[in-house]
């Protein structure tokens, strides 16, 4: 068994979730904040058996990888016209911890 | 030293953090929801000696086991007189992890 | 890579948050509370290889060991001039579990 603390964006939450959720697999949600720029993410918590664990994480992975994104800088700012083009910015990305389980209960 | 990390139905929640307390286990509680029905629960932090372990688990089993419930499906919808009589359904509930730790500090 | 998982009061929270940014730490905070007295605190994750643990452990003991402050009881209450001087209390304090993590994945 291991616990599986995975922390992702919370634009990615929803999405990840329903994929776990389709596979039958448990999650645990807590909303949390990063350090650095990542200002709202979501942490997982997922328990599952051994031979699951590559499965989880390639969900994981699917549904959060860092993935190239638009951003218009100055959207909703400024006079219009005065230049400013969507530019190229990453999104998305995740922090997983695998921890060994010592013992799970189902109570 | 073991972190055991317990989820439960809000509902079991308090009882459970006053049972907990009631022995001294002191207990860090964050508010988090689950992937499939379970909407609203809270995780549990509790750091313990190896020799409680048995202890918190007996606490959080008899706080939180899954029991009968009834609920009323139609309550507060439908009109009055439909037929609407209480079914008997399971509540409560909780996923336990047991890890080891590997090192404790009190500041 | 461990997973170090602190447990600080509030008002410790954004210091030390802005100590580990400082040295490049990532860190993913929670809202908890304590079942003490401690009501509102927040939870850190913070993963790290292990040569980091210690500094990050200072870190901490630094950003939130207990130390002593003063309160005025009746601060805002009662008629003034009642005879009510500030009284010294502790404050801070933070509960540290450092865990060994299996796999460490950032996609
Ligand atoms: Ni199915
Ligand atoms: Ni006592
Ligand atoms: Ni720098």
């Amino acid at each position: 068994m291991k616990l599986i603390i995975a922390v992702v964006q919370d634009r990615d939450s929803n999405r990840l979730s329903q994929a776990l959720v389709w596979e039958h697999i448990p999650v645990t949600k807590l909303a949390s904040t990063g350090g650095f720029l990542r200002a709202g993410n979501t942490t997982f918590l997922i328990g599952v058996d051994d031979d699951r664990v590559e499965k989880v994480l390639e969900i994981i992975r699917k549904n959060s990888q860092v993935r190239k994104g638009w951003m218009t800088p100055h959207m909703g700012g400024g006079n219009e016209g005065d230049g400013s083009y969507p530019v190229e910015v990453q999104v998305g990305g995740a922090t997983v911890f695998v921890l060994s389980v010592e013992r799970f209960e189902h109570f």
